[in-house]
């Protein structure tokens, strides 16, 4: 038995986040983002005053209209109602108010998920480019991380990986779109293929194999492109999501998971996933956000400037030499370190007082990402930084 | 491998609230609890106008005072300052800034904690009557669940049970004080044996067997008793704390986890508590709890009130012929039912419009639970139900 303070799991869970965490600690970013004439292209927080409406939104729902306005709440009726509207709206698919599960944000929505239906041994596959967290929560769950690749190439699914990823021992497959980092969609036409798949998975197994649809910035759209929900196309799906992107208040925590009209097994899948929320530290969004939701959902931040910021970049940082991609959604953009030691080139990079993420802290070493959330005084002051960092 | 839609883990988790759930869905009280004649006495949920005060503090805390107002959250200094600053005063016992960990709630917080120490197979202790979700956080965390029960005469811990159950998987034992249900404040003496008892089976283990000091209800004390926490006496302690209970908003969500400075590895600890918030879901409280805690801190529910209805209660039902306790703290009365079967007691009690909870749900049967956050004007209308209860 080990005599280490801590579990042996946390410290494989750290593990996992070990390039972030050196990132935020030891960087020059970590020493110098208090700075005020920084570009501060890093992490998804706001570099802008928040969003017209949503103060006034969050007060009015302080003020009480019954004795349990701030009693314990697990997924209030009404808020799931208004949610339940508008995402069947939004994803043109209808969702019963009944299963959207309320959560305090993404993460936790995630991490329920993952925890409701992973037993010791079960697998999950997840794809890198990667969110920080997801292998940690596997291993958290008591369950074993498979990691693929998207296609280097087309920064789509490998269907072919996933198919030959799959062993009896599959539980789940995480697909997060559009895509932190690549800001990729994926078509219609690629998630129908995976859904054939996972269905044949799931009759070989003899148990689902479910998608679990990290949808965080689906709302999160440019060029009017489509956006399509797996949760549309495969019955089996969790769909997860959070405000805290479209709002821009990560320290605010409101998100849900929708299970899809036509999931099997809703009923216990329900009860299972609220039981896991109240387990896993009472994972519902506190009583004040879930009484403002009606307001909350006609809230966005203002996506015309975000893709006003991804041309800008993207123009400017060609012109410069860099290589860049066109996210189609999302807020952030990927580009091709000059040199091959992206670490190296980001803290190089920071010598201007411009800050990117390293591609290494997110499964995609040799690149670099950009979040759009950096203001537009920010995005129009880095490129002279750009422009002398790439002259080496 | 089974062919269940959900994990055998969350099953087993479930298994252990089966109880309070059956309570929940289907107990008279699950059907007539929004009728507005009934006196309910079951849960800590409030029955009064929210704290003067509560909701002027968090709109204050709306008004952004820089960019990051609403960004990602860990544990904010400004709120670790204020709240190092009123346990230490209050406990008589210096806390570090950096040594408090803010969560979205005791929940939140017991569950971190567990998950921080527990590999599989290691025991933590746990004593009955006990909190609902003890058991199967232990469980989800891998853990085994250790059960004891209180000295039954005394209501006391049974530090002979304790010392007899520890073994070498031992990890941790879970404390409640001042104590859901029973109202127990543990002495000075009784925690400096058990501390004792801890520090000789971490040396004879080789690896710490820590103390989980459950004090929700820490700032809920009558008749001026002292209280004192397990952390100033056993330094390998994890204070846990809600201010949901002493604010009467279980529904918004902030505590923390507090580390004593002398504590062991407490480096160590505090990085993998951190990590094991994010990876639980982000299990930090919202930014705007987190910016009013300065205000939050001074802001209590009226002790002298809810010790009117302890007394008022206590002294009525033993007019009654009721056997009740005389809590030293918390809101909570437990009184033993007349008849053995507390569940059909406390069904029969139903039919005179008082609602309590039965003790077969909190592992105390023959007994049942009144919350004191029922309000004055219930307090007074209930006697005359549990006068023609008692008569059969």
């Amino acid at each position: 038995m080990s005599s280490a303070p801590v579990s042996g799991k946390i410290m494989s869970m750290g593990a996992t986040m070990a390039p972030i965490i050196t990132f935020y600690n030891e960087s020059n970013w970590s020493k110098q983002n208090e700075e005020p004439d920084i570009c501060d292209f890093t992490f998804g927080n706001p570099h802008d005053k928040p969003l017209d409406g949503y103060i006034s939104a969050v007060q009015k729902s302080l003020a009480p209209q019954n004795k349990d306005w701030f009693a314990y709440k697990q997924s209030e009726p009404e808020a799931q109602a208004v949610i339940a509207k508008t995402v069947s709206d939004y994803l043109n698919h209808p969702f019963n108010a009944e299963d959207i599960c309320i959560t305090n944000g993404a993460f936790a929505g995630l991490n329920v998920v993952i925890k409701t239906i992973v037993d010791a041994g079960d697998e999950i596959i997840y794809i890198s480019p990667h969110w920080f967290a997801y292998e940690g929560m596997i291993i958290g769950a008591g369950g074993k991380a498979v990691n693929l690749s998207i296609n280097r190439e087309t920064f789509d699914l490998d269907l072919e990986a996933i198919q030959a990823a799959i062993s009896p021992k599959t539980r789940g497959i995480i697909v997060n779109t559009p895509n932190n980092p690549t800001g990729k969609i994926y078509s219609r036409e690629t998630l129908t293929k995976l859904a054939d798949i996972l269905t044949a998975a799931s009759e070989k197994n003899g148990r689902t194999v479910y998608l679990i649809s990290d949808e965080a910035y689906h709302k999160i759209i440019f060029d009017g492109n489509d956006f399509v929900s797996p949760a549309t196309i495969y019955p089996n799906t969790f769909l997860v999501y959070t405000y805290g992107k479209v709002h821009l208040t990560p320290g605010q925590r409101i998100g849900y998971i929708a299970l899809p009209p036509e999931m099997e097994n809703r009923e216990a899948i329900h009860t299972s996933v609220n039981l896991m929320q109240a387990f896993s530290g009472w994972s519902y969004a506190n009583a004040v956000l879930q009484h403002a939701i009606g307001d909350l959902v006609k809230l966005s931040i203002d996506i015309e400037q975000l893709q006003w910021r991804r041309d800008f970049l993207v123009d400017e940082l060609t012109r410069l030499g860099y290589e860049s991609n066109h996210p189609e959604g999302t807020f952030y953009l990927i580009v091709k370190s000059p040199i091959e030691d992206d670490w190296a080139f980001v803290e190089h990079l920071s010598e201007f007082k411009v800050f990117v993420l390293p591609g290494m802290t997110f499964g995609l070493p040799g690149y670099f990402r950009l979040s759009l959330t950096a203001n537009d005084e920010m995005v129009k002051r880095s490129i002279p930084g750009f422009a002398k960092a790439i002259q080496g």
